[in-house]
Order: structure tokens, then sequence, then C-alpha cells
């Protein structure tokens, strides 16, 4: 319970707060984004102009980059905002979208790496092996190879979280039925979540959103990671066990998932958080 | 009853196979468009990038070109990945949003056309009537001309859409009351929606996501254009039968769009398609 | 009551005409702004192409400018779609989104306010302030100072928004706890609205296409500005009554603002608009 705790008061020092994320994103769920970063209680701002992201992120409490829809001018703002975000200690969330799919991701990924240092990194299994340099078989942007936890795939998905985060001096965060993320000391499996969120476009995003708000509440990128991740599972969670099962459906769930943030107390965190703590 | 049965054992090969449905499309529905291609069982990706667009599309099933919010730019990757998309058999399905409105949106499409092979188009009359090269009297992107069964307009836009599919080599389909698609020789009309989807936007760009989704499940063209639009006019039936006629309005109604696709079975399809056919 | 009544038959009027409303905005709250406008009973265009936005314009009866994700290339398309509009008298909308947060979008406004004649800008008092030249305490996009209306704060808003229409000779809308709208010679004082709305992203974006859409129907500025506000304020009080207070949260909170903009009555403008009138 030690990790429940921690997060819980994390999110009372968010909403305390209230830390502003600047956003790089994509144009498909930027708006999810912005919602979320507002129900979590963080504040959200949208900026990719190359010639104002710097004094963007020079106000600003977390920079979240996503290459979603990403195109060679975002790139560069991207970039620029990430630098400057690094000069000034703000840390830099990296959702790699679709990184495995075309090699102008891989490569514009590998370049945001080279020159950036990143807090988190959080992607499917797809990804994260891209970015490791395997062949991820990437299959579009949603992607997700489930990771059970106890099977081979589990512990090659852990051996390289760990690698990668070692390496990288990051954490990395594998979202999939069972989420991984690690700072290539201490594991932490996440339980929570529904299978039905991954037909909702932009859980991903959003819950970039959700790390990059912790981030900016003075939260360590493990503990970050680890808070957006079990924020959203609930969210997932709290939203499916409200849906009328004769009627709603995915468009219910998206409605339902924003909510459950906007409402979502310490309590909840402490009380649903299904964590499991070990050192690697 | 034969086109319901055919389109309702499509949507079980869709979502038996799922299929990748790479968009290049506009920023004001493309959240829309995502959910309600992961609602019907598909997958979506939206990259306009055109270093990327090539890369995207030969690992999709069919694209989708949608011309709202085009620019210069976009424009080049919709012919780049339309291109591509026609040397390796990928379908393509194109939303000529607002055509009629300006030159620029009017070139465009013409340059799609005289460079791509595309198996399905669909819009409103107005922008059925732009591209056949008549003067339609364009109103924005949401114009919608009434096409009744059997007045000398519905006869025109028949014979216009006839005509349009035989040059072409396409499958057209006109949105309307009464919508109406034809490769040239078999005539769909549709008497399914509700007026009130015309008060949402996206309801056009949404339902080209479902022909994409179908024309990626590998439904001929005139099968998908009819699928995606008895599946689209069927949800806005559902959504609008669920409204809480006391206090529900145009939000809540596309959320339970999105609801009703996200829970379409084949019996719906089978009892609720109101298709009329005739030979040409 | 006098002034309850005038924007109650704005409404209607608004309804008859259904007027085509031109918006080049941003790509993260694009999807509402054209639901509200639909809503309303208008017509939402977006479109930001510079080739072809004075197409767009000319047959558009009103045009919404709005600075969130500004850039160079966007910049000079609202310059131009803006200028024409002030040659064809089609009334032009600005929302300076963020204003005070970046040289760029300070010099993007002034370059827009000294090319173009604008009849309404609506902002909080952090942005109206940074136009009138002071130092606005800026802190991202949804930053609010709250206005109370007895205050120091108050009465130094007010000399600002006047001093800020007669100079402009235009009508200056301050969002706050109690909105303040004025031409310099008439204030309005309006007390509708939820703090809620704050944790909705893009409800002063919608509130600015629903003035858009009242200028589009021939209203002049003070009326379209405070019909819009009032509009807006009232359907986030509708939708706060309308939330299940144990389960529901901000995604539904917008989805019912939607709701009741597509479902108001000019009766509903009457009774429930809270709108304090003085002469300045």
């Amino acid at each position: 319970m030690e990790a429940n705790k921690k997060i819980s008061q994390q999110l009372l020092s968010l909403r305390a707060k209230k830390p502003l994320v600047h956003h790089i994103t994509n144009y498909v769920t930027a708006n999810d984004c912005a919602n979320i970063t507002l129900a979590i209680g963080a504040s959200p701002v949208m900026a990719d102009e190359i010639c104002e992201v710097e004094e963007i992120v020079a106000i600003s409490s977390a920079l979240v980059v996503n290459i979603g829809t990403l195109n060679q001018q975002k790139l560069q703002s991207m970039l620029k905002a990430s630098i400057k975000a690094n000069q000034l200690g703000i840390p830099v969330v990296l959702d790699p979208v679709g990184v495995a799919a075309t090699s102008f991701r891989e490569q514009a990924v590998r370049e945001i790496l080279n020159k950036v240092k990143v807090s988190v990194i959080k992607g499917n299994l797809a990804e994260i092996k891209a970015i490791y340099g395997l062949q991820g078989k990437s299959r579009g942007v949603d992607s997700i190879e489930v990771v059970g936890t106890d099977t081979q795939d589990a512990l090659e998905a852990i051996n390289i979280a760990k690698e990668l985060a070692l390496k990288l001096d990051t954490c990395i965060a594998v979202t999939g039925a069972v989420d991984l993320i690690t700072d290539g000391k201490t594991l932490y499996k996440v339980a929570n979540g529904h299978p039905l969120m991954a037909d909702v476009t932009g859980t991903g995003c959003m819950c970039c959103s959700l790390i990059g708000s912790y981030l900016g509440s003075g939260a360590d990128s493990l503990t970050a990671a680890l808070a957006g991740i079990v924020s959203m599972g609930i969210a997932g969670e709290v939203a499916f066990e409200r849906l009328d099962k004769n009627t709603d459906g995915t468009g219910t769930l998206k409605v339902h998932m924003l909510d459950a943030i906007s409402r979502l107390q310490e309590q909840t965190l402490l009380q649903r958080g299904k964590i499991y703590e070990e050192k690697l």
C-alpha cells in the first residue's frame, strides 16, 4: 500500500498546485487531452508554433510530447521546446505513438532521445520494442500486445523496459492488460483498466496528459508515471461500471472516463489501485 | 432482403478482420472519425505528413481522403498516399467536403480524380453536383438538399449519380433524406437516419470512416458504401430514440451515435436497414 | 428586461436565418465550436488555407478568429480573411486566446487590430489587459481572474474595457464570475454561468462561436456579445443542474452544455438571463 499512498498524496499536491502542462500533440485527441488535464486538476496549454514554444514551456511545469499526426514542422517545435525544458529543469514526457509504423517516426524519436533528457516514455509494447531497436510488429497506432504477468512475453517486456530505462536514465511505462512501469530499479505492475478502453481513441494520449500533470505537480518520474497509469486505469473501470449494459457503448464510456477523472479522490486511488511492486 | 443480408455478413467480416483504415482528414472531426472507426470494429490511423503517408497506407486496408480543412500540403499528401494505394490495390474513399464552396477545393478534387482511381465518393447533392460540373448552390459544408424519392429533383440526382459513377468507374453515394448509392448499374435508396443528425458536425465524415472500414474488410465498393450509409443511418435512429425528449439534445445525440455503432449487430442491420434496390 | 427581450428575439432571428459562420480557429476545440454553432441554429465552416479563405468568408455572415494553436501561416489566413470581411461588411469576432503568454501572440493581435475593424473582442481579464497594454499576469489559456462587481478590481476591469472599446470602436466582453460587456457607452454585467465550466476546455471558444452566430444573424455588436455570453452562461447552469451529483463530472457537463444550447428557447433567455445594464 506504500505506492497507493504515495500516488494519492500526489493527487492532493497536484490539485493544490494546478500545474500548467504544455502539450505539443496531435490534432486527433488534443481536445480529450486538454479536458483530462483540466479534469485531474491541472491546466493545459496546447501550442506548437516554433516561434513561441520556448516561451510557453518556460511558464509551464511539464511538457508532453506526442508524435501522433507528427509533421516536420511540429518535430522542430518539439525539439526546441524540449531542449528549453531540459535547460530549465522542466520534466518532459514522450508518447511515441505508432513509432514502429514509419521510418519518419523512428527517426523523429531517435532525434528526440539523442537531444533531450526525457523523464517518462509511455507506449504499448510494440512502441517500446521499436525504441529498444527490436522489430516491433506495429499495426497502426492502437496496437496492443497483451502482456500477461508470468509468461515469457511478460519477462521479455520487463527486460526491455528495464534495460531501456537504465540506458536512457528515464522511466518506461509499457501499457497493456497489465501495465509495467520501471526506472530500471523498481518495477510496478498495474492491473487496473478495462479492455473496452482500447475501443476509445486517445486513452494512451490522455494517460500521458495525466503523467505530465503529476510530473508538473512535483512528483518524481516513477511516481508520476505510476499515478498517471493507475488514475487512467481506474477511470476506465469506473466508467465501465457505470455503463448501462443494454444501451451504452464506447461514446458514453469516454464521457464517463472524463467524469471519473474529474471526481477522482485520493481514497479511490488508495482503495482501487492494483499495484504490485518488485525490485529488479 | 438480399442487400440487408449482404451488409450484415460484411459487418461480421469487418469485426473478424479489424482492418486498419488510414485517414487523411480534417482536424474538426478527426476524433469522431477515429472513434467511430474503432466502434465499428476497425482500427484508425490518422497521418498526413508527406514523408510517411506511403508507408502508412501500405500497411492499411483502406484510405479515407476528406477535404475539410484542406490545405496545399495536405493535398500533396493525399495525392501521394492515394497513388500508392492505387498501386497496391488498396481502396480509396473520397469525401469532397464543401467542394462547391471554393475553387481551391474544386481544383483539388479535379486533381485527385484525374490521378487516382477512387472506389467510393460520398457527398451531399451540392457536392456531387459540383463534381458533375453543374452549378451546385453550396452553402458551407453541411448543406443538405433534401432528396425525395419520386420528385423531379430525385430523378435528376439519380441521373447525375449514375452518369458520374459510370464515367469515373466508381460508386457514388449521395446523402440526403433518402440516400442514393449507385455504381451506375445498381441503385440503392436508403431511408434510414434522422433529421437531427444534420445538427451534429461530422456525421458525413464519420459515415466515410464506416465506408472505409467496410472497404478495408474486403467488401466491394457498392456493398461498402451501402453498409456504411445504412450503419450510420441506423445509428442516428437508435441514438434519437434513446434521447430523453425533455432534456437531451445534440450533445447526447452524438454520444449515442457512437454507442450505437459500437453495439451494432448483424441482426440490427438485417431488421432496420431500409434499403430499396433498383436496376438502372 | 429590455436586454433579455432583445436577445431572445435575436435568437429567433438567428434560427430563421441560419447564418453561415466562418471560423479560423484552433484544432483543440474546433469540433466543439462547430457543434455549438449547429446547436444554436447557425451553420459552421472551418477553413484556414490562405488560397480559399477569401472565398469562404465572402459566402459567410460572420467570421470568428481564434488564436489558440496559432501559427504563422494561420495568422496570414486570418489577416486575409478579416480584411476581406471588412471590405464586405461582414462582422469579425476576435478570441485572443492566451495573448498575454507569448510575444508571438501579442504581435499577432496587434497586427490584427491594426489592420482589421473587429466587431467584438472576447477574453478573460488577463487577455483584455494584455491588449490594453497592461501587464496581465497570464497563466496559460484558461486563466481566469475573478471579477466581482463592487471591488476595486471590478472597477479597474470596467475602465479598461470601456477605454479599449472606445479606442478600438469595438465591443469588449470580459469573461469571469461576472462577465462585463461594453461598447464604451453601455455596460452589461452578466451573472450567469457556473464555476465548473472552467474545467471544460473551450467554453470560451464556444462562446465566441455563439457571438459569431448572433452577429451573423444581423445583431449589432453589443447585442450579439451579450446574447452569446448569456446563452453560454445559461447552458452551463442548465448543464450543471442536470448532473447526477453522485456520478457525473466534467465529461457529462460538456455534453449537457451542447444539449442545452440545442434546446435553448427564447423563454429561457427571457427568464434566466441575469443582465444588469448601466450607462457609462
